[in-house]
């Protein structure tokens, strides 16, 4: 199931000294393409600051399974899944191939704060968000 | 059980627009730590690639589970553990603190890697870092 | 004069904990550019490197001066110049829109270089991509 | 003249596919560098903000000359000189030294702003913090 796909070029910068993707790089992606979903569907980090007084929408937990190097030049193919809509939380999937060439699997589980005397707190998905997400969880 | 300690500054520009690290930066601080590591017993990476003919200590795997947000000046405390030592891979634990607070623990899961006429082959750890890995992990 | 034209999104992580890009992101995106520039006449990183022997195109200087702040979401447009095709050497000016918003003006002077026994030395650039760049130059 | 002395190791992650430091890493650490630098004088960001109602110290303009490359696992002392203190701005010079080596020689010229309705606007430097940064100017 692909809720949105996007295009990543690996740039000369984004490789190690062993000619490879430095790895912190596709966490990097996942959150740039994140934000490229939800602007897809209409909701950029700034409207849900300014509409809804969230502050963000911070990561609980990330992880990434590297299946072949990609290298500069190469054009990757991220295929997004959300895989769960929680109250104040959202799970997705990202896989990265090179043409037909596996090259990486990522997850994301994120969840929406606002300030809080404490710092953060969890605030619920905003009900036209969550609609959106829902119907792409849905496929 | 801690195998290694390091520290690491957040720097202004590892924050995002909401104020706390974005959080790639702590896998290239993992990424950074391991390689402290290897090299506090002896092994960076240019002895692995000139002595050992590796090309380097790819991921296999990477993970990371956020628990409280770090931010700018925050002085961090990274105490990594290698849990496992294996044929040719390496995992390791690390946990982040900033004083009295646990702000993420992070997972590494690496593979030392040869050339090979399709790109990358495993290659098992060299015996003398080896050796050094396995009293790590026991601690 | 305007030799190539790129674009660039500035992404949720371009950002510091004040809100606008961090500056040292406009020398990735020049260099990405730059490369993207290369490509668009035929000559990748790559085929420098296995045609010519090459070992790549450091910087000898570069600088940016910066007119207005740009933010998460800000389409950029760089319009990129070749300002001058010298025997080694390559200098390139970089003007960052942001629709009719003058965003930063940067420069680069890259010398392209082989592998020597002190470690880089200077290399004529290949008389092909030569062609080509002096072609930009003229516009 | 130096006002301040720094450290920075050059990280696997720092260098690009040749092996040698990707270039925006210097502006990187120039800016880490000077938040350094304020911090040794009693002024972080967050003081700037909170005490002197401060955005930031974005930059006007930054530059810098490559004179030799660093590699993975070099130790770069920084000497840092504030060459300059305006009324609201601010000039200094960075130089990146590998033992005996000079690696780099990089400027930035930084602004002290306050938020205002057009977004950012020119504020006098704190006189306490131009104080101290005078007597580092004068050496």
């Amino acid at each position: 199931m692909t809720s949105y796909i996007a295009r990543r070029r690996v740039d000369w910068g984004d490789c190690d000294a062993a000619g490879i993707v430095f790895y912190p790089n596709y966490f990097r992606w996942m959150d740039s393409v994140f934000h490229e979903l939800t602007e897809s569907v209409g909701f950029d980090q700034r409207r849900l600051q300014e509409e809804f007084s969230l502050l963000g929408t911070p990561l609980a937990d990330a992880g990434c399974s590297f299946k072949a190097p990609a290298r500069y030049g190469d054009d990757l193919e991220v295929a997004v899944a959300v895989t769960r809509v929680g109250e104040s939380s959202l799970s997705l999937l990202y896989r990265f191939a090179c043409g037909e060439r596996a090259v990486a699997e990522g997850r994301e589980a994120r969840v929406f704060v606002q300030a809080s005397v404490s710092g953060l707190a969890k605030a619920p998905i905003p009900a036209p968000l969550r609609q959106k997400l829902e119907r792409l969880h849905a496929g």
